[in-house]
């Protein structure tokens, strides 16, 4: 993991506070305080505070904030107000239920191409787009301007597919296999492991019991 | 999403740490500093200190941390001491993944059951696992002491599902259906969106472009 200036855990609740003003601009509601957002997600209104003025002032003491403009600077900072083209790297369960996944486009995430190795799978269909093999990688990642890589193959081979991707102008991966990846400076990787989730359940299990 | 005493984000950096202790634990590291945790893992040493002081003093002054005790301390915190029994609701792409996510067994999690709805993936293996019809949720969340219901489920089924879950003694739900889903205050809910991880990236795209 590498650190950045705003920390991670910041950039994962304004993706919340997006998702809340979005829920607000869909109920008709036009001004939010500090406290309403607070509430409205879960955490305590310094927090709120405090992550959004990492980017400047937003809001007018004792109004609160516009919602429209405040989810539109959100967006913004997420990098969400344009659309990003993704690849995925394994056509297995995992990679399948991530090319369907219809969170993906709801927040600017095309899935421009999806590839493996195996012959059993390659013309496969998955929803519109069809698996194609491992070679098609380069010319994919330039025609369709694809920026990151989504790797879901095994182990053994995501070092390597992690490489090809890179080479082929990648600029983040997205990584869902349990190797430990390795990656130049100038490329943003991050590592998703799904347990986490059920951590965060045992934790409060164990916690509240 | 519910707000508990200690911040999620302090829980998912305890879930990091931990995998870093046992990195260390695997290299023959008997002691660590709050510095080289954070420089491990990617955030501030008083973020690192602010964390763990959350559950009392764990390390010495000057000294560090022994490894292999907060190691312990950690897991005992995150409820990661014992085993927990899931059971996985929809056998499509993402449920089928899931219940073959190799991930889960080696924090802790047994998948105990997955059930669907549909005669086509009824009676299916997906590894050890038999995909079973929805009437067996009751008796197999008895039988095997399911804790936590996993819904995988479209949006139009997931409430239900839900409900049935609660009745039969399920105390958390990990929803990953894009449906908004009531649970009673006793119950824990957490929602994933997948698409979060990739805001993530985007957001450095943006960010260090």
């Amino acid at each position: 993991m590498k650190a950045y200036k705003i920390p991670e855990a910041t950039v994962m609740r304004l993706s919340i506070y997006s998702r809340y003003l979005h829920q607000l601009i869909d109920d008709g509601v036009k001004s939010v305080s500090s406290d309403e957002i607070a509430h409205g997600v879960g955490v305590s209104s310094a927090q709120v505070r405090k992550d959004l003025a990492y980017f400047g002032e937003f809001g007018t003491r004792g109004v609160g904030y516009k919602v429209e403009v405040l989810y539109g600077h959100l967006m913004k900072i997420l990098g969400l107000d344009r659309r990003w083209c993704a690849i995925i790297i394994g056509a297995g369960k995992l990679g399948s239920a991530l090319a369907l996944y219809q969170g993906f486009a709801a927040r600017g995430f095309n899935v421009g191409a999806i590839l493996d190795a195996s012959p059993d799978k390659i013309g496969t269909k998955l929803g519109e787009i069809e698996v194609e093999p491992l070679e098609m990688m380069a010319q994919r990642i330039e025609e369709k301007n694809i920026t990151i890589g989504i790797v879901t193959v095994p182990a053994s081979a995501a070092q390597e597919v992690t490489d090809k991707l890179i080479e082929s102008g990648v600029k983040a991966i997205l990584n869902f296999s349990p190797r430990v990846l390795k990656v130049p400076g100038n490329v943003i990787l991050r590592n998703v492991d799904l347990s986490v989730n059920l951590e965060v359940l045992s934790f409060n299990l164990n916690y509240l019991k």
